[in-house]
């Protein structure tokens, strides 16, 4: 079992890298697609619907009226993460609110504007439900984490 | 040719009434339809695909994160109005700004929140670039709204 | 395995009704608590790492300056579900971006402003992973609100 | 039959540049003026009822309190495209809205900020309802952009 | 020399009363009208030319995309005070926006959203430069103010 | 020493009165007064002058462009909280901005919109400061609402 | 009589700058202080009551949560014109808000975000009511507008 | 008693460096350090409940979601300052709604979005009611800055 990663746009390859990195860094496999579901919609479903049975996780990366992770969900009922990506008008409020405000039986999980290694993250979670050595993993990546800020420390320069 | 009205939820059929009025006024011909983007995709490609022919200007109703107005612009190059409908939250914003910002390629002609009437006029005005008759109509309702203005006296009366 | 449901305030009840009516329709277990992050602290971390182990998914309702879910995102590596609700000024904006806005690291999965029926779904999709039995309710009830959507007609009647 | 395009401010020229050359691929006429609603509106009048005749479709160009479509609109019973405008504050925010919210009876067609591409497509899809052959290179130019996408391929290179 | 009020709908006739009533404690002379900027755009450019002379203040009343005192800004070089109207959606942002984002060289006056006293003492403020005793009425009317506010006693009555 | 309490219009007399409640349910000692930064500027600065020694902490109570906080704190070095009230348009979104986005120098402590209650808590954290009675019914006060926390049971009862 | 330009912080110098340039095109005398609303309350108040009896209008320039046209305009019944500057973050809107959203009783006649250009023109336009050559200057200015206008041309070049 | 300030991130560094320089300028200790309320949820509670006797102020610095002023208010009744800080997107609009929204019963003193001299100044103030000679600098301080800008001149050069 797989995460898919469907970006809109070649365009969003960094946040798209962030993401691949994010998982390679829990050992997990994961398929990366660029496909728009405005400008290619037939191969988004065929894409989607074959992709479907190995894969545990969608995550889907887009901006503006960003409507890949809702259409995704209405193809599937694996769970759709979405990453309203920051474009360059309204600083990615209208990314956020079409991919979160999603109608009641289709959900969306959506994270922070950009937040690539947070949708890996919470991929990761979703997968580590049944299987304890993923679990182990994101565990042990929570100690690093609080060990790092353990050893930040600030000191006035002046 | 008629124009093809899709709404996102039987809950919008306030709005879609006020479309379907004012395209009755002009003796536009529509069909009207309840699809959802997400909870009926598949009846939703369906449906454009046949209905695309017959169809002049589609309409499309939808709130929150209004998907509806952007997949039918993806299914077919015909003109596609979308009407964003002001939920429960956030006042019509998320709908605005999910139906307004499409990206480059496949556009969706965007009213104001709850704009019927004008969904109506708009795609009249687009039927009748190639349709005198419908011209006319359009010029004689311009002339009776400023004759409306012209009697519509403000008095104080404290 | 359980679905918790946290809720940052009794007023929140009838958007926690919600989700717990649909986690009963898919017959996935659950316990329902009203935990303060900021009134009750001490409880909240008491209760997360007690409740963790029988825990697939946390799902936290709070409104305003919704911490909660991050505060349970902080105490876990199980995936933690964020409803922003609706409160009495700014619309339901503050709850959401104090839910969805998570710094790089520890994701909560945002659904819409009072989702609490995606909330729901979406810990049933995350849990349907390794479930079959699941995934199959999950299919039907994809193909039911199709069905629906079907047989909803639209007539106007002036 | 042409387009008739009309930039509130000669400092909106990259944003008409785009317009004119989209037009340009569809082989499409156009003529683009630069007048201001506000500050020759004398001569905006005259211009549009002038060019009402040989124009099928008017776009907009305009920023800030964005009145340029809504003039056009006023003076006319064509289809007027409304193009947004990012300013230097508010993020094209005042813009979108100036335009979009049109009050009922004169509808302003509204794409995205900054969205010349989609306007001048939605153009030439209006103007294709009853000209087949614009109809046969909007299909053409929609196969184009998804085989595009299916040749945009996304590898990760750390 | 008196104030010409235009309102863009007879729909706004509340907020026009409460400038009429300011103007008449004042003792200013006024005129209203309802004018649509869109919907009779060729009666408010004759009506604004008309009155013109005898007018010391333009006050323009209206919501949404308000260009209504824009588009009397354009029409004359008297000073022209803008109210934006609350509207059914978006709470006045866009009526607000529409109104004062003016771009250079014609501006409009704006108050407060729904603000109609105060562009009656606006009104009254510009035509006191050079009127003694309408100078005299403002500071009288700014002692009561305070006197009124001075007289105002808070008790805590549980 | 006591808390002044200020507010800009006897309409916010509903939020002065759950900052007085809480302030007696500590016992500390208030003073309320209804004055506006605008219309009584002249009193409101005698008044805080002459308070000023009396006074620990002031809380300013003011709605839309809300000065009233940012006033006194530029009249006095004592502490001031500012309540930001929701008003009648933009749903206190603009009392907020106003009153925590003071320029270097001069801050004002801003809580919730309306969080009158808070107010009172901030105000009496500060005295306690120095004054440990109060500190001990500030943490008596939160083991209050952690057991009242505790005792709140949710129950599902469809 | 002349016209008194107050700004918050010399770093509003470029704003002002520009309103001092218009203002002399139009041969209106002005003096131009900085003086801020916070941080020097009490230099505030003695220089708007002592320019007041030479003072045709007061102009005011502040960001954030400027407060500086509310407070003058507490202090004079002479016209106040408020502009807003766009600051380092929210992107004007926190400056906008807390200048135009006056509470009822004391107006500020606000102009777009950094909008210098109109606060004059606007400033003189309130002069021009009573003053026949200022009203001359204003018409050639607004025809010269329009000749400019006429005069600019857009060519495509690709 | 001392300062303790928390960052969330090393990134916010320059935020702390400005509050650090004006409490020493104010002769006031400070302790500094950065942990973050998600990813070192553990060591922040022990750092709160450890350092809160020898603490007069907590002030925090956080962005995006920023919960941690709220966690360190759940922890302490010592008052907490919150800053919140700009980030990559939205503006700070997310920080400082995640800060001022708090719930009723948990208050955060919140100022400007990145206002590290007036958190600085705050807890000077609240210091100072029990101190005098604080009190005096604070004193001197204002009159200092009424100084600088009674010196600082404006002159127009074109």
């Amino acid at each position: 079992m797989r995460v898919s990663i469907i970006m809109g746009s070649i365009s969003d390859r960094e946040v798209a890298d962030k993401v691949v990195k994010k998982l390679m860094d829990f050992g997990v496999e994961y398929e990366a697609k660029v496909i728009s579901a405005h400008r290619a919609h037939q191969e988004l479903m065929e894409y989607v619907k074959e992709a479907d049975k190995d894969t545990a996780v969608f995550i889907s990366i887009a901006g503006k009226a960003a409507h890949l992770g809702g259409v995704i969900a209405a193809l599937t009922t694996k769970p759709v993460i979405g990453i309203p990506v920051k474009s360059s008008t309204l600083d990615g409020l209208d990314s956020l609110l079409s991919t979160v405000q999603m109608p009641s039986g289709v959900p969306v999980a959506t994270v922070a504007i950009n937040g690539s290694e947070n949708a890996a993250i919470l991929a990761v979670e979703m997968m580590a439900i049944s299987d304890d050595s993923l679990k182990e993993k994101l565990d042990k990546n929570r100690q690093e984490m609080a060990e790092k800020v353990k050893n930040t420390e600030y000191k006035y320069e002046g």
